[in-house]
């Protein structure tokens, strides 16, 4: 195989990273991520969230983060909204229900949900024989690769507060969302819209984390407590303060997110020049192409890539990047594409 | 502060781990624990248990990894048996409660939970108006220092095997345990003694990760899937194979946990000669001797320490060590005792 | 209001449980379902199912009973298949996911599951970052009144057994679906073809109470425990038990199902021959006619009913029957539809 | 056997409900406790209790009961404090722990909490690496027959509202406590001390059914839902509406209350007459007393009752009797006891 293209946790870490960890020495620091490392690196968040008091944990991974998060803000017979493409709807092996609580579904459009979609699920749930939803759960960028607009993510917000549900955003991919030429977002606007979002560092240079930021402060009460219990609250939860520290300090996170797109859409544009198009308009760094059957199969041998659907009698596949794929990997892919 | 005993994990990594780390550079890897360092990784765990066949899992921390093995054994209504200084009973924040389960406790006997202890409650639980407790769970070493000899296992384990229940061992500090001197246990016997176990990593040199070992047929189906549901399925699961790869190919594990043991041993023998005694037999990294109280409040401001339990007029207090634990830290604090 | 067509709980009892409830006078019985009545109605409903090793269990109520059931069948991350129609999903308040586990949907035809819809939800439940499908939930009669027939059970039951599915029915309206015209299933089929199922009181002439029937022997072990756990085990037990002896000792059960049939035919054939059709086929106490909109605003000021769908510019509506219905209720209902 | 002592729910339901539950004839009502039975019984209750404002539900048992009171109250990390002898902790499953609570407790006295026991729990939970106790939980009267007196509810609610906590009261035999006289407190007096509580109507001459008092506001929301999700939304609700009706409009609550008080005085008299002591002071309709093993053995060949405890080279025996409790059974067992 050439390269693989199947997601953007396949490296690692960046190199400023592990110079970062390995820096550290045997210098003793506390546990829990009541050491320093954490404290600078929430600093460097809450100053590039432009919001000062907004609180910040770090976690090991997305799944933990989704249901920490989600299962610390409901009650228990209160319910998620979400996209029937949601991660945690398809990909998380119910772990939302294990925590009690029911994902309710829409259909979307392009992956995102819509003020309608919210709407027509609350209309539909009048009394106590159904659950009450009760928090909205996006990805910014999606399962799809897309993204929401400024304006989009304002009218979403908008719905949420008006009708009484949280807004959560599943920000795995945050820093490609945020740095795609289709997203007019910053992170202060993120957090001025949602209540509570995480910033994805695994998918974006880290060895491992992810940043929850819990801006609204119904939510805040007793986190450390929730991340505990559900066996996320690391000993040295420094490995990851230091982590973020590395990655806000210089502008390394939005550099590696950039690089990521950078390739996307070098790879986008090639497929596009060489006559295919694609299931979902590529701005991130996910795109899904739309191949014959044969070209997927001699792609195959070549490459790592996971089929997407069937789209009429083709198949679209998704094609991952990350700040660490080769240029010259996205190069000979598109001469292998014209060549087959 | 001069050092802090507090705990065992206060430093990031020992450097082979680091350099382990640093040597992957950007190759690429299959995710969530199904690349070749795991593999390797799970081997050579294999073969230090001398089990053939065996499921290994690596988990970031010891919470998740207690709450994975226990909620994945048992059925809603069961239980689980632990001593009341049992780390899930204590310090997880009701992390076995949250997944559905009762833990049943006995006072146990220097941290240690006896065959007449476990018989008790069994005694107890007599119809569908109780729970079911099916599960015994311990600690090696103990959350007091103390270790379970081959014999005080073995009774153990013929008494669980006899009254239906399985055996989980905690190994958070299995290395020093089965490093100490008190201790006549091979690994080879903790697997063939108990029906699940983790090696801990965390607390032994590794940057984070646990090696969650699954003997027991009936214990082993779906594992990944609980692993995944409970979010702690790590896509970047190599960085903890290739940490279990670098403790396990050369000796490294007992390596570090001997170190470990052994500035605990220097304290505890420095200790008892300068006239104190001890709350539990010192015989491992966690050692627990009685001061005065103002001793303590003098070496609180020199040392970084928990204190423990009041012991009559006197107070005992916990000192870890750990590889990484300098020798002239333990030897100064020999001199500040005796100065004090 | 002359008459609420609401549902079939909207009277207390059948006189003649009323009267075997009052004929046990001041006599002493054992607690927990472990009373003489208990164990005779158990013996009958053994006998009406013609399998002399089933367990037989009263519950007080439905959720519950489909709560119990499926909430000890199923391990973690397992899951169930529904229809969207299916009661559990859209009127039990999340009972199933607060048990921890998720509800896979499929549109179904009718208020039926196929073979194909189980199928198609198995095929894209491929590994662990999904749940995983363990048990099929129907209902019969489902919840828009259709019933299924033996050849289209057998068939659901024969895809479920050989993928390794349990399947479970909820027979709130099993009376009524099994004196169906439509329906050819005996008592004896529907335990050879389920693993589990539950026949009810509560809507079929009882104060309350249904009777679960586990057949499977993987799912008997241990299920007093799970009833006691959710609070369903009854202290008065005999409450339950006395009602099914009175209800299936001379036949009562059929009587009264089929009392409550014959009067929504004749009420399904009266609202036909008034010129109007039905969404649903009308075959036992469920019935859902389509009317214009004023005919259904009309209606409501004299009758009790939920509406049910739009359907094009018309209303379906829900009209319930049971063994209380007065025949007069029904024949008046008619003419002042043809009146309206 | 000549009468059992077993429990206090032996017997059906005493004769007035019995008749007002045969009145209902087959009047139509509203299903899920929305009808008029219920509404007028819930003024009762409020009026009984002189409290306008509380909310009233009702639940057919006493372990539902506890499950969703608890379960509602708190968040997932929060826990609940009882004896060691309270009813959730001994004889409900894991009920409470299913819900993903932990139930901490304390020794207690005679069956009772007092203030430093809460005090006690509180001070070792000191931070997130514990569950966080947020609910006191207690009997009335106690599962060893003993009464909370007015000083003793009042210092204990003092300190549960001094120090953040809920208090909520198991009153499944809240009317025998009351009418004890041993206990100077009032239908009034334990809703103002208490958030919520319930009044037991299984125990007390219903046929099933328990009241659940919620008097604090912040208990209040969604309170339906819960009881939904949880399967014990009735849906003839009405059938335990309308027996706390006839409980509560004449005052047979309290009648029954006192004749089953009478009786357990009488027998306690005379088996202290007859030379026993007990192992609780006898106060309510639970007793306790202490016989050499023969007497037991002797014992049991005549009467049901359950064996409590080992008091020395003796046996404590449980007691209990009810509304229906004939007067000359308990005439005859003292007869047999001095006999034997």
């Amino acid at each position: 195989m050439k390269h693989s293209f199947k997601n953007d946790y396949s490296e690692l870490a960046h190199p400023q990273i592990m110079n970062a960890l390995a820096a550290i020495g045997d210098r003793q620091f506390e546990g829990y991520s009541l050491d320093e490392y954490s404290f600078r690196a929430s600093e460097l968040i809450r100053a590039k969230i432009e919001n000062t008091s907004a609180d910040i944990h770090f976690i090991s991974g997305g799944t933990l983060s989704n249901l920490l998060v989600i299962s610390s803000a409901l009650r228990p017979h209160e319910a998620v909204i979400a996209c029937k493409s949601g991660h945690i709807f398809v990909h998380e092996t119910g772990a939302i229900e294990s925590t009690g609580h029911k994902v309710c579904t829409a259909e979307g459009e392009n992956g995102k949900l819509r003020p309608r979609d919210v709407e027509a699920i609350l209309d539909e749930h009048t009394d106590e024989h159904m659950v009450k939803p009760r928090l909205v759960y996006i990805s910014q960028s999606t399962e799809v690769g897309t993204v929401y607009t400024k304006a989009e993510l304002r009218e979403l917000s908008d719905c949420c507060h008006k009708r009484g549900l949280y807004l959560f955003i599943d920000g795995a991919r945050l820093g490609t969302a945020l740095n795609s030429h289709a997203c007019d977002l910053t992170y202060k606007d993120v957090a001025e819209l949602a209540d509570a979002f995480y910033i994805g560092g695994t998918k974006n240079g880290a060895l491992f984390g992810e940043a929850v930021v819990i801006k609204t402060d119904e939510l805040k009460p007793d986190f450390r407590f929730i991340i505990k219990q559900r066996g996320a609250l690391l000993s040295k939860g420094a490995a990851i303060g230091l982590q973020f520290e590395a990655l806000f300090k210089d502008g390394l996170y939005d550099e590696l997110a950039g690089q990521s797109n950078k390739k996307a859409m070098i790879l986008a544009d090639g497929i596009r020049a060489a006559g295919y198009g694609f299931q979902y308009e590529p701005v991130a760094n996910q795109i899904f192409p739309i191949f014959p059957d044969e070209i997927v199969e001699k792609l195959h041998k070549i490459y790592g890539f996971y089929d997407w659907q069937k789209v009429e009698n083709k198949t679209s596949v998704r094609l991952v990047t990350s700040w660490a794929t080769p240029e010259n990997a996205v190069e000979e892919f598109l001469i292998d594409l014209r060549e087959l």
